[in-house]
């Protein structure tokens, strides 16, 4: 009995395709370091675990489609703390994740065959959901030696044709850490302005910044655009919430926004204890935080420089977020990834990454880069980097580099 | 800015349209008795409700995409235990609610622009899942004289093209009550069979059954047609979990659960709490199970004899779920369910009903119909029935029925 072919076509996360060659080394009695996915290990803060832990609500009833109204609540506080006062509880909808906030959005903007430009490498799981919403996502390069940064506008320019209906871009990026300049967001508002398209950001990561600069939100944006912007967001890295699935659009688009509506109503309700429990945020201080971003700027300190002083690897140094992309120098990072799980040890351990070809679209590029996720404290981070490192050096040895 | 054509074009959910009318009459101090949405008032189980009580998992870190294997597990259980031992674990995938399981059941088998046929009046939502993932739903009337069992099988055949991919059914079925009988089941299966498409089936209400003959289930058929059979279910209805967002689809055929794990992945995990919580569904004892039914049978019997004896109203003995379709005396329903939220009050109290025409897919079907949820304690739901009684009379009385 044969599926649909788009379920065919599908790709395979490349977060998780490892997935089954990590399952038979645990059960082999292997210890595996885990940088392969951004599942931060940092607590999530007991002000909402103690929302559980106090639970009295009885039926587990259906959630308010669009979000519980304590919830919304307590996202429009967050914003207009950051000063984002043009922002109405209305303009505000919960989604089943970040991924469910970037697949109204993708579905919103465009039909079957439409294009969303998109700033190549990214987070992979975007080709997943355009994949199955029939949207073609065309790759913008950017390269490692630039830090990720962005392309010249016209490079940008020349990829619109009639089908483009939008630009997506991260900030802080998934998977390359880098956090965008004032000029580079600027350039990006001007050129759905100019081409009137749509221009979406997933800012996720926005508390994990590592620069002095401050941060460029599309939000500072919002008035200038207010039919074209879409904000994507999540709590899940925030504050640890990632089984949380507790994702955030926000548009000042009436007719987008009652469309995000339509889409949250036919799945009837996301989560009611994880939004109770997640409306706890406005009680989380300032120094958890702070806290969490000293904490992965140490980790990002150890794992960049570590990474560096492996002879023929690059990386670039993230700006935020909690990923890193190597360049190895091997030929292929997936069956290098797939090998260090099924037959590198040391001492019975081995180290987990994602292979970055699932990252990009273009034919090529990438197979030789992983994205390492730094969501481990600094002693662990220091021995899977070593293990990364004499993986790499047996590997080259055995010449399986070329 | 315009957004994509398919969103505009996605019909407003039908259960969910008339809320700014509730939302209103909520905010002028009018008491509603909510009989439009299929959001249980019985009480979820303790026991796993103690599960949140004693929470000490942190971070809150994904689920495994395809479900926890502790859910999994429970699942597995509860499935041996109905003595349908051929079910392994790997069978099975949890999804984010029911809806996500017809999400995924729906894009695995069609491709935008084929065919699925179902029975007419049917969930409203379908058509909304359907309508994001471009599949055709070719509806097959049903009646209520008849009780809404099925047609002949030379109706249902006469009906599938080279594009008919599936038969999609709803056992017992939300809107209207009815169990089918073996024969009818047989009918599917063997349509499916010779006609060579999937038969895939919603039993999310398996558990309310007023019938004394035993429940005939599509998964007694698995065995007979193993690439064809997808069950969906959830637990939302069964443990008042409506809010849990824990669904389910079990398929003997592997490339189809293959591919269910690759959406599974795009949006990485479902609930973490919530999954961790309806482990407990093996501590949850028959004596539960027994009381719902129990109770369930009181307010059905309340509610259809209520409603029989209205002068005008056609109703058919619901024989499971918790829903009634009632023909009304009326012109036009949704005028009506909107006239009882926004003019009709008895001291200070009024009725919410979902307005049937969007259980339908043939243009004028159903437009004098309603479905009744009978999720309410009995008292309240003679309460309930006599306000709709009386707006009725009121609304005749006024001319505006015709």
């Amino acid at each position: 009995m044969q599926t649909s072919q788009r379920l065919k076509d599908l790709p395979m996360s490349a977060i998780r395709k490892l997935t089954p060659y990590a399952t038979k080394a645990l059960a082999d009695g292997v210890k595996i370091y885990k940088l392969n996915i951004g599942d931060p290990d940092i607590k999530t803060p007991e002000c909402m675990l103690d929302v559980l832990r106090k639970w009295e609500t009885n039926p587990i009833r259906y959630a308010a489609a669009i979000g519980e109204p304590d919830f919304l609540k307590a996202l429009h506080q967050y914003y207009l703390k950051l000063g984002f006062d043009f922002i109405a509880l209305e303009n505000i909808i919960s989604t089943i994740g970040g991924s469910e906030a970037i697949f109204m959005a993708l579905f919103s903007v465009a039909q079957a065959g439409d294009e969303v430009l998109i700033f190549e490498p990214f987070f992979a799981n975007y080709a997943i959901t355009a994949g199955i919403l029939g949207v073609k996502l065309v790759p913008i390069p950017t390269y490692i030696e630039d830090g990720f940064h962005l392309p010249k506008k016209e490079v940008i320019e020349k990829l619109i044709t009639s089908k483009t209906k939008a630009i997506i871009y991260c900030n802080p990026s998934n998977p390359t850490g880098t956090v965008y300049t004032k000029e580079e967001v600027e350039m990006l508002v001007n050129i759905a302005k100019e081409k009137n398209i749509f221009l979406m950001c997933d800012e996720v990561y926005r508390e994990f910044l590592f620069v002095k600069r401050p941060f460029v939100s599309i939000l500072d944006y919002f008035k200038q655009i207010p039919e074209q912007a879409i904000l994507i967001d999540s709590l899940s890295k925030r504050y640890s919430l990632c089984g949380g699935r507790l994702g955030i659009l926000i548009t000042l688009n009436n007719e987008l926004r009652d469309g995000f509506a339509k889409i949250a109503n036919s799945r009837l309700s996301g989560g009611l204890i994880d939004q109770m429990m997640a409306t706890k945020m406005t009680d989380v201080g300032k120094e958890y935080t702070d806290n969490v971003q000293k904490e992965y700027r140490n980790r990002r300190d150890t794992v960049y420089k570590m990474l560096k002083d492996i002879p023929g690897v690059v990386v670039s140094e993230p700006e935020g977020a909690f990923y890193i992309i190597a360049k190895l120098p091997i030929k292929n990072s997936e069956e290098f990834c797939i090998w260090m799980l099924k037959e590198f040890r040391d001492n019975n351990e081995t180290v987990m990454m994602a292979p970055a070809g699932g990252f990009y679209l273009t034919p090529g590029k990438g197979v030789d880069e992983v994205r390492i996720a730094y969501v481990l404290e600094v002693p662990k981070l220091i021995r899977a980097i070593t293990l990364l490192k004499m993986g790499l050096e047996t590997y080259t040895a055995k010449g399986k580099a070329e």
